[in-house]
């Protein structure tokens, strides 16, 4: 009897490690997180060709870059040149690797005489782990 | 041998209509959602217990409704109290449906007062279906 008692609060103690142990990861994951809202403006005269060029850039880095977590692009609706993504990477390594992919600089070059205005500004996020269903 | 290739072809439409349809669907479906930034201003001064409420509101809505998409919240790093949040609510009837639930009702109550401004911006996504990794 004892012994079973025993067997089981080791049972409970490793399992409370581990918990521990698994929690403390995803934690620490989420908090290496670059999270941000990029605000642009673009050209009004251009924004077609901006959106194609976004939606193309935007594709190919969350499929091919696996720190590249999620960009969540909008248009504003009464005021559709105002475009605001919000940028989560998984770290700065991989921020710092994206700048630097094709597709990046594809996109970086194309649209350059089509934004008129970018803002980046760097947050926090308030329900870390959050995600979209 | 010409059955074979009559029966190859047959899979193939059969396939291209299946993924028609179901590709259609899913963009319906997109097409349905409310996608919009909240842009609050909070009073410094109840700043923390402001995000606790807002924390707490944001989990379960998204845990018990199944209409709530996403509830992303971000404050700014150099202006804290200044919060966006990116709402996705899947039609209509679901964002209808949470502004009478009990939780929604409870965080609007407590933070009437910590809310210095509200502006509900109404975008447009620009990669629809994008997801957080």
């Amino acid at each position: 009897m004892k012994n079973k008692i025993k067997a089981l609060l080791t049972l409970h103690l490793s399992i409370f490690i581990i918990t521990s142990i698994f929690c403390n990861t995803v934690t620490a994951q989420e908090k290496k997180q670059i999270v941000r809202l990029a605000k642009l403006v673009i050209d009004s005269s251009q924004l077609e060709n901006y959106k194609a060029l976004l939606k193309e850039g935007i594709e190919t880095a969350v499929s091919v870059e696996p720190g590249v977590l999620t960009l969540y692009a909008v248009s504003e609706k009464s005021n559709p040149t105002h475009v605001t993504i919000l940028e989560i990477y998984a770290d700065t390594a991989a921020y710092k690797a994206h700048l630097q992919t094709p597709h990046f600089i594809k996109y970086k070059t194309a649209t350059k005489d089509m934004v008129k205005s970018l803002e980046l500004v760097e947050t926090v996020p308030l329900v870390p782990g959050m995600k979209i269903k």
